[in-house]
């Protein structure tokens, strides 16, 4: 009801509308409409009444409550269904337990803050309050337990355009799923599975990106490789705005997977790449060495130049060594 | 406390052990021991009292419970934590729980009856009470997730050869990892893998062996098609100790495979196959066809002749069409 509300005024503003023109399109009393406006602006909305014009919408919160994403989302059913928490241990956790649970695909959940926000390799995530965007979706999708890897590059691919489109900021993903801006990490992704032979239960992707967080409240050990988007563009970010871009651009890019593969995601994604053609340090679970990448496979693995020999990078970690063009404005 | 009293008794048996040396050699009062000896009475356990004499174990009970199933175990660290509960909703669950929360590598979850057994691709599992083995183990395997389906190979292994020593009886492994005997199904697997990019955070592998169920409590729809370990031999089965040698098997073949990898556990897998070398039904998840069984490949995958085209069976089902010599006593 109240996102109806919003929807109306939104639309109508700076023009008032009357309570009683609400009242009858929503088909509810006016005392009742009045007490949803009462709680929206509890919630942070800031809405003038004029006695005998109505209620105008003067501004909307920062925030990536359903209130402010669901009207900008442009999917047909990826996000469609929200779970929103102020602050929650961590938006996988809580997309893994509705995924357990059953709930359908497509489920989006959001926090302003977590506590315990995950990173790759039991790696933590530092999100705090309403300065990033922290998000899970669920997916059941068709594909094998092997291919999901892929849906990982997918995301990555997704946010960067993304991020493009909406701040015309270009950043570069570091294999497989880092989003890196002048070398430092803007957005992490971590994706988790759930399957069993032959068959994904389900896939949460979980995306962490930091959108105004200041140097000083970093903690020490990220404060010189991480960075907000507010530091690579003016432009103002309305996290609701770039959150509805990014999954539109991500189920448009998972339903082109579906229906005829992943080739066009492993085109862009190499484009976005500042991992390819650079000397890399990998660290893989048994061993380190230096090699130059030279490209990612048909199922996203990497392919080093190692003394020689092309090997394929399967699992561990890759920091780049050389120095690069990624990131910038175009 | 009770394990200890009960290894005692049980080492001593039939002689006699009197309070007062159970006292001294587990350091707690004898009035300690008199309520623990209580307990173990009211779970079935027969202990005879003889008037200055002390503690005689006659019996135990038909239980997999800790007690039962610990002093059986000869693995170094597959079992040897457990959670055991008479009554859970499915063992891969509780399992799959505990992994979450972070539990040990090797975790045994096991129950005397499973509320909501779980099989493959969203199908039950019966499982009443004391009438099968229901267990569930956590592995935190060094493998990349591209290899657990190999994980689920060796579990049947263990399973099948552990029925073999310890009964005689012969089965035969249906791909991937049904046993079945006389081409009805003894035991089902579900493996359930947790990961994230290039790395398992946990593979659950939970087991159900059926032991005694007599075919008119079967519901209907398996009771043409399912088969207990008891209609098969006359041998009186303890099932505490077919676990443990379950358990045992898994555990080494699973280091075997971490060490020098799954070429053995493939072999073998091979040798109990009753899939290869017959007609076929594939059901894959959008087309079903006929076809003969070939070999399994390196990652596990079924080989089968489509229509004189080498085809690989990488998820669905697989009936057997033609009857074979599966199954049986040596």
């Amino acid at each position: 009801m109240r996102r109806h509300i919003l929807e109306i005024l939104r639309k109508n503003a700076p023009e008032p509308v009357s309570g009683e023109e609400l009242s009858s399109l929503l088909k509810v009393s006016r005392t009742a409409i009045w007490k949803h406006v009462q709680v929206l602006k509890n919630n942070g909305y800031v809405i003038e009444s004029l006695p005998k014009r109505g209620y105008i919408l003067q501004s909307s919160p920062d925030s990536i409550s359903p209130e402010e994403v669901e009207p900008r989302l442009k999917t047909k059913w990826l996000g469609r269904n929200m779970c929103y928490e102020e602050r929650v241990a961590s938006t996988n956790e809580a997309a893994k337990k509705r995924a357990s649970a059953g709930c359908e695909d497509g489920l989006l959940c959001l926090a302003e803050e977590q506590a315990a926000g995950k990173g790759r390799l039991t790696r933590g995530w530092f999100s705090p309050y309403a300065r990033g965007i922290w998000f899970s979706v669920v997916l059941k999708p068709p594909f094998l337990p092997q291919e999901a890897p892929k849906c990982t590059l997918l995301a990555a691919v997704a946010v960067a355009r993304a991020i493009h489109d909406y701040t015309g900021v270009r950043t570069g993903i570091k294999w497989p799923n880092d989003i890196l801006f002048k070398g430092r990490k803007l957005v992490g992704i971590l994706t988790e599975m759930n399957a069993e032979f032959g068959h994904i239960n389900y896939i949460v992707i979980g995306t962490g990106i930091n959108i105004s967080i200041e140097k000083e409240i970093l903690p020490a050990d990220i404060r010189e490789t991480a960075v907000s988007l507010a530091e690579a563009t003016d432009k103002k970010i309305n996290r609701a705005e770039l959150l509805a871009l990014i999954l539109k651009n991500m189920e448009e890019l998972y339903e082109q997977a579906v229906a005829v593969g992943f080739t066009a995601v492993l085109e862009e994604w190499r484009r976005w790449s500042v991992t390819i053609g650079r000397d890399v340090l990998v660290i893989a679970p048994n061993e380190t060495y230096e090699g130059r990448a030279l490209d990612i496979d048909e199922e996203g693995l990497l392919i080093v130049e190692r003394e020689g020999q092309r090997v394929k990078v399967i699992a561990g970690d890759v920091s780049i060594r050389s120095t690069g063009a990624e990131g910038g404005k175009d």
